[in-house]
């Protein structure tokens, strides 16, 4: 079982709330009753000529929070590097860790061989854990052995202009693979409650039809499909 | 009329939101779980707690989006250097300023002189304002003889944190009186949806009973429901 | 007498700080020896690496702070959103507005008959704010009615990350003119002391080579040699 | 040998910045003019003043940045909470890890039999993640087993606002002890350098006199200099 990824909340009627806002700049009349008399024909005109140009402060009305399961501390220091967000993590500190939860790599798991390395040594990190904090070393402590691999959960609440950057940045098949798969859920996610506001998103392949990259994949996705519909992880 | 201020959406369910993501940080339980299962006395019980000891950050997983109208160009230039925030706002490049709409300060309104003054001036002022773009000037450029008190639009995001903060500096009866009222209005419009993230909120006289700046008001609010009551400004 | 723009401070040795920071991601050296032993040649083409693949995080380590005078209040309301950035602007409600000093917009300075509407008006706004503070009202109310073209003086600290995205906004010919001025400016200021950080920036057609924009100027910079050599405003 | 700071680099002259930028707001002189006048006391008097009411925004004009080398992950993944400030880190995705390089904690170091756990334990994550390099696993996958402990180098830039928030945060003895030890060197090497505007930084107890946490340490720094003579961690 890999990464579970639950949109727990976010703004009512996102797509609605960036397009009034975004044409309130534009306007003589008052958000509310922008809000109520656009029609959505204009609401995905309006948005997809924002996109289209990059005029993306509008997109930071509509605000998502995920709760993000059986996640890597290797992925979650990745993710948490993204500043326009706000983050709540499992402490480490505070939660014992009274089970081995780790996430075991698919170029690992794939090779028998590999994977008794693997699991081995982490169950051994686990003993040793708990034998340390058997001997009264306080869990903050013990934990400076566990493998980065162990899982850890997150809340995250990001708005859909930083998400689309996210993205940007994050499903582009040169990233890490946990965050491209971490990522490709979330966009799942926010694509179902709106649809206009993610349209399109993803690396630049998808968006711009063109890699700026020095060092290209040499894969690139061939359309925004192709990036939706490829397998999510189950390791 | 003064400002005009609507809670146009926010994070539905804030308190829960807010109490379940901080819970997840000392919890083994996945933050969906949480969310169903916290009871309403441990909710407020833990918000509490947070908003004491100044742990803020679980309040950013809840935001609220104002929309704001007949504000002065004074009081907008204030409002966005709070950048923890996301703004849209009215363009005067882009929208004709067709009618005189403007802020008169209340220590002008309240004496007859001082207001023919100051309606004079300004209704001289949009004259000047059409006659230039009667004359081919830009409406951007026209608009550098408006005054300041030009009243404009704008759509805001904060989450609770960055709401907090804003009360704290902007509910201060140091602060200028416009943001002052903007502030109260906003303030009482997320508590009412949000009771228990804003059981208390403002300026330090509220909060900590105690002023920290050098030159103190002399007139500090003795409680919250003083701060509350102070009567919304009509001008 | 146009905007005047001092670079008041800046990191020392900007281009060499940033490359060691980006170095440092790809080696198993410390900074601090990176820092002593890397070549210009070497530097030159690691930034030119990220600045072309868009990695700028690492730019994020050089600071640039400015002194700007003789800039609108329309000007500086605009600056301002850019939130990735460090301000502190001289108050209105502190400093009296003892001289009328504004802008005036070139489409106006450059015929008589509205030049001198323009001028007429914003004096007597200021003979209207003199005798509105006589006859006692707050200069934070009086200044309700100085135009918005009034001038003020403000420090800004920006990285320069923020900065080329600032002047990919900000220089493109679509930018209100007078923030287009100031970013030329400010361009002139760093690329005169982080010559490699800075060897291009500005709008699309500048550094992409192509327009995104849904309604292009229609006047792209053909190079960046012209985008620099562009006249100064001087009204 | 614990952690090692290195102050690579810092706005020139950092007292002196803040106090000219914070005097801007209160005057009618341009900030080039205010630094080149203002004096010594002046500078002293007007930060302190600063300081106690808590108007940090002039702060953020002085930046430092710091070389960090000898950091475990556990510590850089809490570091790189704080969203205001820029990162660079040493990759584990591009360097090999050739070296056993991990953290022991004090309460494991200090007690033989734990610390041979530990060591032994580390050690063969070493081997391990070195035996899977070996059979063709990428380093990006064989690190998932690597300790938490494990040593990276980062880069960081913070402004001195930041850096109080930091300090105030990070060097209360409720913070982890790897980070409190960061923090210290980290306020040391500022300190030296800009000595007003950290002539008093830390925890409540230190700066405000008074703790707010609902679960305090029991044991508050009497003093600042209490807390700056605090034994440097040698681990």
């Amino acid at each position: 079982m890999g990464i579970q990824v639950h949109l727990i909340t976010h703004t009512p009627d996102p797509d609605r709330t960036v397009a009034a806002s975004a044409k309130l700049c534009y306007s003589d009349s008052s958000v509310s009753d922008i809000l109520a008399e656009i029609e959505p024909e204009t609401m995905k005109g309006f948005i997809t000529h924002l996109l289209r140009s990059g005029h993306m402060s509008p997109f930071e009305h509509a605000t998502f929070t995920f709760g993000i399961d059986g996640i890597s501390r290797v992925c979650t220091h990745q993710l948490v590097r993204h500043r326009m967000a706000s983050y709540s993590q499992q402490s480490q500190r505070y939660v014992s860790m009274t089970k081995p939860s780790f996430v075991t790599p698919l170029s690992v798991v794939e090779e028998d061989s590999l994977n008794r390395i693997f699991q081995d040594h982490c169950n051994a990190a686990h003993e040793a854990y708990l034998e340390l904090l058997e001997k009264g070393v306080p869990k903050e402590d013990a934990r400076y052995l566990l493998p980065h691999g162990w899982k850890t959960r997150i809340t995250v609440s990001m708005n859909a202009r930083e998400l689309h950057h996210f993205f940007r940045l994050r499903l582009c098949r040169r990233a890490q693979w946990e965050i491209q798969d971490l990522a490709r859920r979330m966009l799942i996610a926010v694509k179902n409650v709106a649809p206009i506001l993610f349209a399109k998103a993803g690396p630049d392949c998808v968006v711009k039809g063109k890699c700026e990259e020095m060092r290209p994949c040499g894969n690139p996705f061939s359309s925004y499909i192709e990036l939706l519909e490829e397998p999510l992880l189950d390791y």
